[in-house]
């Protein structure tokens, strides 16, 4: 995977959080209002936009939510009867924090423990593999927001 | 994390596959409607249920797609200017594969590299953990499927 240089990192990386939340409150969990306003939350509190928010509440129990962000997505798949979550927060650019929002959620869902993992996604640098007429991520300010 | 019993891995842990697809074409990448139709095989193939597909459309360029599942989630995030895509399949169930999602977008997407990355999330086992009358999953073929 292709190594990016330090001062291109705010651009050109982003970072995917893994995070399972156990022994949540199963009532929460399996609340697709609940779990939408949680998702909202989340992507307000990481410090990116939410641009659309998808759900379905499964029968007889478990929701998904996918919460589409300029800043790439947060998604949400609960099983209530196990007060279990598998949250992930992709998000790319120095204003977010995608480890916010997982921990956002896992109090917001009251949930006892958790594990957590960090990916770091490896998005080409232009800088270093385009020439500027290609693409300049400095004039494109909505990009480098994904 | 929690281990679950090999007689349970089919009910009990999901699998998250995460694909970087380097070199692909940028038209391509930059199609909403290709990315869409292409989220939507890929669906398919890995022997996942489609249930919804969201997506945007950035400016001047990049298409974010998130597909949600019967089994969980696909996500795509384009940026055709470096000819990337950032891609996490995850789906839960033994009729599905991830990893099939992730080729075969990889394919569509005309990438010359890829690098991928599984991940098990480990929802915790019913059996090993809770009484049957809390939650029994062979009562709940949809709840299971995810």
């Amino acid at each position: 995977m292709m190594k990016v240089r330090k001062n291109d990192v705010d651009e050109t990386v982003g970072r995917h959080c893994i995070a399972e939340l156990y022994d949540g409150c199963p009532k929460k969990l399996n609340s697709e209002s609940f779990i939408r306003e949680a998702l909202t939350e989340a992507a307000k509190r990481s410090g990116a936009t939410l641009l659309s928010l998808t759900s379905h509440n499964f029968t007889p129990q478990g929701v998904t939510a996918l919460a589409l962000l300029s800043e790439s997505h947060l998604s949400i798949h609960t099983w209530p009867e196990l007060g279990y979550a598998a949250v992930d927060a992709f998000t790319c650019g120095a204003h977010t924090d995608p480890e916010v929002a997982c921990f956002y959620l896992k109090e917001a869902l009251v949930a006892e423990r958790y594990t957590l993992k960090m990916l770091e996604r490896a998005i080409p640098s232009v800088n270093l593999d385009r020439s500027p007429e290609v693409a300049d991520p400095t004039q494109n300010e909505e990009q480098t927001h994904r």
